[in-house]
């Protein structure tokens, strides 16, 4: 050990290590950004997984590789992927390439740190703090708490037990088992994450309480109302509701300040689940979507949705001014929250929350929005929602398209009825035939690599499209595309 | 919106996205990634909060910027920034950069995906299960299950979701109500993510037992026999061990065949949290150190750390070939996991994890291991041991240095023991001195920016210095640097 060399070839020569990543990041460019946005190239190469496999050879072996050969895989492994930031690529609630918020991860990449301590996040712990701010302002809040989750599902269970926590301190000692029996409210419409949170948290699934939604998928505040009386009749303690602003398949957004009064009158924690229809909030012309949201106690808010800043990125926004996060999460781990550092350790978030190491998933978000400002993002909100129109208008002007509901968002649900199909609603196995028309139409379009859009059965609703319009580089040429593109994958049906 | 020009400035101009990245990127590789790594550049710049504040001018506006300002907070951003990669952050469980695991995160953030399904994610899909079987197969196990979790507190609390619905698969839907009360098991020197994954998932953190461990932080078999009988003479039903491979302070490795011999006997599952110590096993010299861990139900492993992959990189690894994952964490959205498919359905990892879009971690890993090779990973990990040994002798050579261990990992936990302090062992407020030692030490190397090493009070012992020796570019030179530092700054103390 008495050599000064460091172990690695790479590592010895600061020239070898900037010329892989230059290298990479002209692969980068030119096939994941030039080429993944572009419509002249396939949104996916879809390959079997057998013959996949055999592409990628994915095994890892002793031996290492040479840079030629770990070139030729990256390139490998961008050429096979599906291009999310495609213009046609509407198969997710995320969509397109912001280049400021991939600036954004390039750097936390190549800073790689924690946010847990101030010691090793100064800016960081700063800047979550300022984004969190200005998210809680659109949510209506002067004041407040939050931090940044790996994902809406997580920020969901975060409120479920902040409002648990809340009621009964008791229970992050005792357990559950020192607790009655809790029940909370969400629609049928609600993002599966509420249960799979209530089964992880310890409350079963069964605590669960599905609320009745309307026509278009907004929860019923009656149905509410009446589900409560009935689970209190039951015997367990209401403590949450959990209403959805852009709900998953349908884009419903629940009328929060009935739900708001609901809560107020039996003193139950309101959640707000605005992961996709959170970003709404920037808009003058659609906030109102999410009016009563300032009556929140908390919102889970994924600006790596709409606002594309890449995932993972969702704020858990809280109303609460007594530190309850720190109280509900926090350990005092003594190795990392020193109390005799030489700075006020309150800056240090790390406690705050149930991980230890937490990835920095602000630093995107605010350089995007220090190059669009409010004003930008604003306008690209707004054209999402023209778009996800112009593509509802150009569908009623064509034979074939059925609308599942006029869209208040930007999910535009719809049935291709191919030519076979058309006038023959009435005959009996309509539905049966119409449930196939998806998958057959989406195996063909992932096969030719044109575009990619979801399906799904929906409660009543036979296998019907969503497309999602999200990505600010769509034009109005790409929703014409998208539907001269379904009339001719499914021309021959 | 009959025009077909899509939003953004930056989104109609692919010429503009390329030059504002290429821009970003000669940001990074200079400021970050070559700077970042210099032993002759500042580890960290030393702002108060307030200061800082100010320096970064954080507001979000609603007016945008231009390319020239927002190239400017780039560089602010890296230059506030703590460099964790640099060989004189010795501060936490990760440090350093490996080029190639940075070029597959900066290749993840560009493709922008979610491990949910393979629609999607072809390539990750089965690059994820590759990297978990070879993980598995270090392990010692030629099947089995796993996933990657946003961090190591997330995989423990895996592991305990997963053993206690494998005993009591009714707590998925009826809650822990309908159990009888619960109790796991952990020595006093495991990671604080175990009592804060207890009160998460409703346990409580008194359904904690504490084990006591012994005078080198390993967890005394002897005792958890005890513990158990506690338990249950108090009417609790043990159902979990969770074992460390690597404590977090002092780099203990738990006694696994003896630990694995008391749950065979109590039929208990076995967790090992081998979030730091997971990577020895890639070492034929020292994974020794891990005996019996193949005895295990599940392993935390985080490559983020000794492996220097970058945050976020946490693998939960099970033995169980009963999809128990899935029966577990499923709910079968059907929005997401449609099960007319024109692929086989089983490829899709969503129904796996309590997230809904999952981060790809895996490629980074990967990668680097393509690159390396095993062999190259093992030779890095050798190479840990191997300079903390150094940084051990030389310790020993020096006065002024004392351990509070022999450490058998690559923690090296010593005082430093100023002049005004020598020989002074005997006297009544030496310990109390001692303890104001290192934070004043701390102080003065972080806001020299000269190097940055944790400290902490723990157990019986006032405050001491952990070093991690984790960097692969560190060398002897870096170590002795290290020594010569602390006596340097500590010369006046
Ligand atoms: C309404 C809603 N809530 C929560 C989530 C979960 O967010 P994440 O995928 O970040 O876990 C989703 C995801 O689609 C969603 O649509
Ligand atoms: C032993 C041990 N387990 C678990 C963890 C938690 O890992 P993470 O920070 O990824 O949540 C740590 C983190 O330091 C650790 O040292």
């Amino acid at each position: 050990m008495g050599d000064s060399n460091p172990l690695l070839s790479l590592d010895e020569d600061p020239v070898a290590v900037e010329a892989l990543l230059r290298n990479v990041f002209e692969i980068v460019v030119d096939e994941a950004i030039q080429k993944g946005s572009s419509a002249s190239e396939k949104v996916c190469q879809w390959k079997e997984p057998e013959e996949l496999k055999q592409l990628l050879d994915l095994e890892l072996r002793s031996q290492g590789e040479s840079q030629e050969q770990i070139l030729e895989r990256c390139r490998a492994v961008i050429h096979y992927s599906v291009k999310t930031s495609h213009p046609r690529f509407f198969n997710q609630l995320f969509s397109g390439l912001d280049p400021h918020a991939l600036a954004g991860r390039i750097i936390t990449e190549s800073l790689n740190t924690s946010q847990y301590t101030y010691e090793i996040a100064p800016v960081f712990t700063l800047m979550e703090e300022e984004v969190l701010k200005k998210l809680r302002v659109l949510v209506g809040w002067s004041s407040g708490d939050g931090v940044f989750c790996p994902g809406g599902s997580i920020s969901n269970m975060y409120a479920v037990n902040l409002a648990r926590y809340q009621r009964y301190p008791d229970c992050k000692e005792r357990g559950l088992r020192a607790l009655p029996p809790l029940a909370l409210f969400t629609s049928k419409e609600c993002h599966y994450s509420i249960k799979k949170g209530a089964a992880f948290l310890g409350l079963g699934t069964d605590s669960v309480r599905v609320v009745k939604a309307d026509e278009r998928g907004k929860m019923i505040p009656e149905d509410l109302e009446r589900q409560i009386s009935l689970a209190k009749a039951e015997g367990t303690v209401p403590f949450l509701v959990s209403a959805t602003s852009g709900t998953t398949v349908l884009g419903a957004f629940d009328p929060l300040e009935a739900i708001a009064d609901v809560c107020q009158r039996h003193r139950l924690w309101l959640h707000v689940d605005a992961a996709w229809g959170g970003s709404v909030l920037l808009s003058q012309t659609h906030r109102h979507l999410l009016d009563g949201i300032q009556r929140a106690d908390s919102v889970a808010w994924n600006p790596h949705k709409l606002l594309t800043v890449g995932l993972q990125c969702s704020a858990l926004l809280l109303r609460d001014t007594s530190n309850l996060l720190k109280r509900c999460h926090g350990s005092q781990a003594s190795y990392l929250f020193q109390q005799d550092k030489f700075y006020d350790v309150a800056l240090d978030m790390g406690d705050k929350v149930v991980q230890c190491g937490r990835h920095v998933d602000c630093l995107k978000l605010w350089l995007m929005w220090k190059a669009q400002g409010g004003q930008g993002l604003e306008r690209r909100v707004n054209r999402a929602f023209a778009l996800a129109r112009y593509l509802v208008e150009e569908m009623k002007k064509r034979e074939g398209f059925e609308l599942v509901m006029e869209p208040e968002f930007v999910n535009v649900c719809f049935w291709f009825v191919p030519p076979s199909l058309r006038g023959k609603q009435e005959s009996p196995d309509y539905s049966k035939r119409l449930s196939k028309v998806a998958p057959m139409l989406k195996e063909r379009m992932v096969k030719e690599g044109s575009m990619m859009i979801s399906y799904q059965p929906h409660g009543p609703w036979a296998n019907f499209f969503r497309v999602v319009v999200a990505n600010p580089a769509l034009t109005c040429v790409d929703i014409d595309f998208l539907l001269n593109e379904l009339e001719r994958l499914g021309q021959d049906l």
